[in-house]
């Protein structure tokens, strides 16, 4: 049973002042190097803070961030690259055997004895079928039809900025899919830490616009219990 | 078992003319009816080949292709959805029930009894697990993760056509895993038909250019035999 | 002086039903062909509406529109060409001679007797410099570094639906620049003729949401007048 | 008169490691804490070299670049912001006064001592031209109609490497314009001394990959004398 690791690899130095020069820059006569010189930190935060209320998001696109993450499904990495302003690097099961795989236990399973016990036990059986696949001469990648989509994976990806707002509107809302809204909640953590004014408010609508555009659905805000996650109805997000 | 199925649900009308107008207005001083109207059939398919030989793909962009996919596993739609200057719609496993889940075998399995026998068995063993776990209360974006990645699905896709060359370089190679070669191979001939001058030549780059990258493996060719497919070394495309 | 003109060339066959049936498969077990034959006018309308209203845009990608435009300045195609989702060819002038160009009047210069005998009086002063550098041996691509941002243009450009949302939000806004807006009226008029649903309330967030973020800033509504034109201070758009 | 200026204002840390450690996750069965162990520097560069030579481009994503532009003219910068896959922040004729404007010569206009004179006299009568209209009360964002494609502007641009390769590929070319060659030029010195393998072969692909695909036409190579530049025919990039 795996559990989800992410960590900041690696992101722009400096992201919030990378962002403001090159605001400032579209209304100033000034040069270059003048308004390099021309930003301490408060006005820094003051500039980002006024971008991202007024939704003048283009600078933030100077910033980028790097995410190593593992002890996700695939059944996350699937929804995970359907954000198309970003760049993935994926562990291939063409490539690497799944020998000894692992699995990501969704929540509602790990509650529930019975299920539990028929989760982990179709695991090991699966586990089985592939190794004698191999065995019997079936390439890896086709052997690996048969593995489940709670396999675990490991990807870098790398976002901007405005990409990232935009990642975490879908996926940190309580109707995104448990196992996502958890990693997008850690990866929010992490940039807030190296650019707190542009992420401050990051979040599903509800908590960065304070409205909510789901209107036919309840649910118990940021954070709260996914309780409609088996209506049948749209939601937020391509949740393939 | 599943059928791989894919039609053209709709494209640009006219698509070559649609490119060879956005092509010779960049050059010329006439006004947009004037070039519509010198434009007959041959002269469209000169200057579609002379910008897809020069490597000018910007007016390609004009001309998009709307397909129906079904019969595909999730392993191929986890690889299609890399290609990000696209557009897709997939149906939901968190929203759809997937008791009665079809599968794709892939054809070293469906050529090697034992190994056909163990995949079949363990699908049918899975479809258990799910409709257990459903059961017993289990929310099916949850009871999901037993699936294989052999599970079918179906999607919607549009891409313009200088995406779709892109396309077919990478995933009509015989390097390509072969259920997504098979796929390209299907939706090149569908777009040949209603735009031969663009498409006459793509394919893998030892068809468009005559020359191939992969120095390190060898392959049978276009459409030639998997050979190398359980090699280590590195592939075209993601192929996650 | 010139008169901007914008057409429709070509857009996907009944967009409406292309995208209504691709947001229909994402929650459907149906098949495609069912789908297809599901969706009459009504039920295409109310999917629509239902996609736009809560902010599933992604299936509006399928439908796309392309558009001929001339008679716009070189200011306006600068601004034009930041959207990047969406393809632009564009006339040239590095290839195609300026040796009669054309040219956009602002309305506030038209409008000041003065100011439009400086700036006609201006364009002919400018052609003669062109004419004249061009005689004297410098290649065209250089002696147009002497043409005016109101030297008019051409250009075919595709945009999918979203992103045409997208474009009416930023560009139809009473605070963007006013020969672009003129652009985005007359093409929203145009699409809202073939996908009435997806469009009616397109246009700045004033209209479309009832909200504006640019708190700083008073404007009469969208089509009002363009009073705070001249502020400092920050605004929709990139608007180089 | 002014000149160009280019400054490397940021880049992700380690570019090269980023890059590599991103690919070999792909094939490797390690964590990534193990990965980026295993990799020196001599690894690094071997497996950067060997994803750009077998066109494997998608791990160069995650390395991105910020540049400070300054001292070129709109007409550059029109052809700049076409590059779509990269983030753009631009000084605004809109809202920033261009009551003292700079301007760009072109070289074969300063080489000519009849033409530079029509030229330098033509941008000091549009000067007074705009700041007439402007002390007549047209907003700036219609005076500016009359300013040249000479007039400079200043950008702060971010591209990722794979982004920049094609942008190379494009740009340094000798068919391209001789001030945006210039600038690609200046732009490939500065990140090839922060990541040397991945741009030591960057450039037009006669340099890159040792072929030409505009077959029609002649030139002197990489840096050679832009002879064919008055050519009415096709060229790379949209040339606008």
């Amino acid at each position: 049973m795996s559990q989800l690791d992410v960590v900041l690899l690696g992101h722009t130095p400096d992201p919030e002042k990378a962002v403001a020069m090159a605001a400032r820059l579209c209304y100033s006569d000034a040069g270059i190097g003048e308004l390099l010189d021309q930003l301490d930190q408060a006005e820094v935060t003051r500039l980002v803070r006024s971008l991202r209320d007024m939704g003048h998001l283009s600078p933030l696109e100077h910033a980028s961030f790097s995410f190593g993450i593992s002890g996700v499904s695939r059944a996350l990495s699937h929804q995970l690259v359907r954000h198309r302003i970003a760049s993935f690097s994926q562990k291939s099961q063409r490539y690497v055997s799944e020998s000894r795989f692992d699995f990501v236990v969704p929540s509602s399973i790990s509650r529930n004895a019975e299920a539990l016990r028929l989760f982990i036990g179709g695991m090991r059986e699966i586990q089985g079928w592939y190794n004698a696949m191999v065995d019997l001469g079936i390439p890896k990648e086709d052997a690996r039809y048969v593995l489940p989509n709670a396999c675990t994976t490991q990807l870098v990806c790398t976002f901007n900025a405005r990409s990232l707002l935009n990642f975490f509107t879908l996926r940190c809302c309580s109707r995104a899919q448990s196992e996502i809204r958890e990693l997008a909640r850690r990866m929010l953590g992490l940039v807030k830490a190296v650019a707190p004014a542009v992420f401050e408010k990051a979040g599903p609508p509800c908590v960065s616009e304070g409205r909510c555009r789901e209107g036919r659905m309840s649910c118990g805000g940021f954070g709260g219990p996914l309780d409609g996650a088996d209506e049948p109805g749209m939601h937020n997000g391509p949740g393939s």
